[in-house]
C-alpha cells in the first residue's frame, strides 16, 4: 500500500495534521475502558464548545457526515410528519430523500443552485405548510452557498416544529452558534473543517429535540443510530449499544483540541482570509464564482471552469503533476465548476498558493 | 489523551498489531483518488477470500458490526416478509430487533442460552414458516457458542428464500465458508479476529440476495446504508455516496494482508490451539464454560464466574493492576459469565499465558 502525500483542496477528506494521524494511531482499548469513557465525556464537552450549545445529547455517531443526517431524520421523524426543506443543492435533496424514507410528508422550496434563499422566502413557507420539522443546509457544500438562519429558529418554536440544521462544511470554517439560532439538531462530518479523518458524525439535539425522541409513538426505524439507545452508552448508564470506533473518537479529541486551542474566532478569520486570497488569485486566472456574492464559503470555492477548459484533463493533472487534489461540479455542475477546499488546518497560506501556481501552470 | 497499552481479552475490540496502527495513520487522501479506488478494489480480493465466496458484491460498509447487521436486513426486507430469526443470545435478538424495525413479520425460534440449535430443529422451523428470509448468528458473541449452518442454505434456497449469517464474531477465526453454505448476505466486524480497530463492517451479498434488492417494490428505508446506491461507489461507476472513511480502510486493507500472508488454514489452528491452551488453564481455576460443549468458539470463551467470587471487583483488577481488559456477561449472563476473547493477532501464547497467571493471582 503505497499512499501518496496529497494536499487535499476538495470539498472534504481536507489534509489531515501530523499530530491528528497520531492520535488516530494510539493503542486500541476497550469501549468500557474508564480511560475511554473519560475521553468521550471530553469529546462531549468540547464538542459543545465547537457547536455553541449546552445541549447534553451533544456526541459523535459512528458513521460520517451522512450518518449524521440520517440520525436527525431517523430520530425525529415519525411516518405522516410533514417536514419542510429548503433545496439548493444536493445536499438539501439529500435532506429530502432521507426524510421521505421515514415517512415524512416532504414539502420542498426550492432556490436555483448557486444562490441562497432570502430568509424571508422560508418563513412564509413555514407560516403557510405548517411543518413539524424544517430542514436547512447551513453550507451547501455542492454549490459553496452559506444559508443565513439566524431568523429562522423563533418562527419554527411559533409552530412548536423543530429546526435542522446541516454544518456538514460550516462547523468550525465559519460562526456556526446552534442555542442562539435555535436550532433543534445538527450534525457535521470530521472529515472537513475538523481536520480529522472521515468515519465519524458530530450530532447535537436540543432538549425539546429530545423530548420528541422520547415521546415517538413508534420505534425509531433504524437500530443503528437509534439515539433512544445510544444515548444510554453516552451518557452515564454505559449501557452498550455498538462498539464504538475508538481509534477515530481519539482522532476527534485531538482535533477538537487543536480548534480550541487555536480559538474558534481565530480560526474563522483565518479562513475567510485564505478565501480572499484564493478568491483574488482565481479571478485573475479567469475562474469565477458560481456562488451567489455576499454568500460564498470560504472553506467551498465554487468556481467556473474557465471556457475552453476541460473539468476533467485539468484535474487530472493537478493530481498528477502536482498531487493537489481539487473536486469536480455534482449534479447541475457536474463538468462545470470545480471546488476547492479551503478546510481546517488546509485553510493556509502554503495551500493557497501551491494551488494558485500549479492551476496558472496547468491552465 | 493518555492511553494506556492494555491487553484486550474482551469481546472486541481485540489487540491491534503495530503494523495495522501504521496504516491507519498514513496521510488521508480523496475518496475518489486513483490510488484509494485501487485499494478498494483490492480489499473487495481480500475480503471476498477471507470469506470464501465470489460475490461481486462484496465490500466494507461505513460502521461497526451492527452497522452490518443493519445492512443487511435493511436491504433484504420489505414490510410484510417473514423473516424467521434463530435466538440463543443478544445478538440472535438484535436480529429480530432490527428485521421488526424495517417491517418484516418475525418469526423466532429460541433455545437456551449457551446451546447451540440443532440444525435439524431450524429445517423444521423453516419447514413450517416458509419464511423469505432465514437469519442465524454464527458465532454468538454474548455466549460463546459456534452455530453449524452447513445444512441450512439448502434448505433455504428451496423455499426461495435468503439465508442471513452473522459472522462478526467468526470471520478469520473459524472456517467461514459463504458459497459453500449458500449463505446470501453475511456481515462481520473489523474489531475482533480482523484485529483492526472498530470502525468498519465487511459484508457479502449472494447474486440472489442482489437480485431481491434490486427487484424491490420500496426503497431502502435506510439512505446511508442502501446499497443500490453504494454498489455504484464500489462498482465500475465510482459514484459518490458518502465519503468513505478512508484510514479506516488503509487499516482493513493492512490487516486482510496479514490474514492471508499468515493463511486462513493457519489462522484456524492457531485459534483452536490457543483456545486449548486457555481452557485447561481456566479450568484449573475453576472457571467452567457456559457454553455447550462440542461448540465452544475458540476466540470467545464464555466461562462462569466462580462460585464466590465478585464479577465487576475481578475484572477491575485485572484492569488496574494488569491492563488486561476481559469482558463482563452480557444479558442473561450479566455478573454471571466472563468473555475472555482470543481474536486474531490476539490469539497468542503470550496472552494466554499472561492472562492465566494474572486471573490466578487475583482469584
Amino acid at each position: 500500500m503505497n499512499i501518496p502525500q496529497r494536499t487535499l483542496m476538495g470539498p472534504g477528506p481536507s489534509d489531515v495534521p501530523a499530530r491528528i494521524l497520531e492520535a488516530l494511531a494510539r493503542p486500541t482499548i476497550g469501549h468500557l475502558d474508564p480511560v475511554f469513557l473519560k475521553i468521550m465525556d471530553g469529546i462531549r464537552g468540547k464538542l459543545q464548545q465547537v457547536f455553541r450549545t449546552k445541549n447534553e445529547m451533544t456526541l459523535a455517531m459512528s458513521g460520517t457526515g451522512s450518518a449524521g443526517m440520517e440520525t436527525v431524520f431517523a430520530n425525529l421523524v415519525e411516518p405522516g410528519d410533514k417536514v419542510l426543506v429548503a433545496i439548493n443543492g444536493v445536499f438539501g435533496s439529500r435532506m429530502a430523500d432521507v426524510a421521505d424514507r421515514y415517512g415524512a410528508a416532504v414539502e420542498k422550496i426550492e432556490t436555483r443552485w448557486g444562490t441562497a434563499f432570502d430568509q424571508q422566502s422560508i418563513l412564509d413557507a413555514i407560516a403557510r405548510t405548517n411543518p413539524k420539522i424544517v430542514a436547512i443546509v447551513h453550507a451547501e457544500t455542492s454549490t459553496g452557498v452559506r444559508q443565513d438562519v439566524d431568523r429562522i429558529g423563533a418562527a419554527v418554536r411559533e409552530k412548536n416544529a423543530l429546526f435542522i440544521l446541516d454544518c456538514v462544511t460550516s462547523l468550525a470554517g465559519i460562526p456556526v452558534d446552534i442555542d442562539n439560532w435555535s436550532v433543534d439538531a445538527a450534525y457535521s462530518g470530521t472529515q472537513k473543517c475538523l481536520s480529522c479523518p472521515p468515519g465519524l458524525s458530530p450530532v447535537t439535539l436540543s432538549d425539546r429535540a429530545v423530548a420528541r425522541l422520547l415521546a415517538r409513538k413508534s420505534k425509531v426505524k433504524n437500530w443503528y443510530l437509534d439515539l433512544s439507545l445510544i444515548k444510554q452508552y453516552w451518557g452515564q448508564e454505559r449501557f452498550y449499544h455498538h462498539t464504538a470506533p475508538i481509534n477515530m473518537l481519539y482522532a476527534l479529541n485531538e482535533a477538537l483540541d487543536m480548534i480550541l486551542e487555536e480559538g474558534l474566532p481565530v480560526r474563522f478569520e483565518r479562513h475567510a482570509a485564505m478565501h480572499s486570497l484564493l478568491r483574488q488569485g482565481l479571478e485573475k486566472l479567469g475562474c469565477a464564482y458560481v456562488s451567489q456574492e455576499g454568500h460564498h464559503l470560504p472553506m467551498l470555492n465554487a468556481v467556473a471552469v474557465p471556457p475552453g477548459r476541460e473539468d476533467a484533463t485539468i484535474r487530472r493533472r493537478l493530481l498528477e503533476d502536482y498531487s493537489i487534489e481539487i473536486g469536480g461540479g455534482l449534479g447541475d455542475f457536474k463538468g462545470k465548476a470545480w471546488r476547492i477546499g479551503l478546510m481546517g488546518y488546509g485553510a493556509s497560506r502554503k495551500n493557497v498558493t501551491l494551488l494558485l501556481a500549479a492551476l496558472a501552470a496547468v491552465l
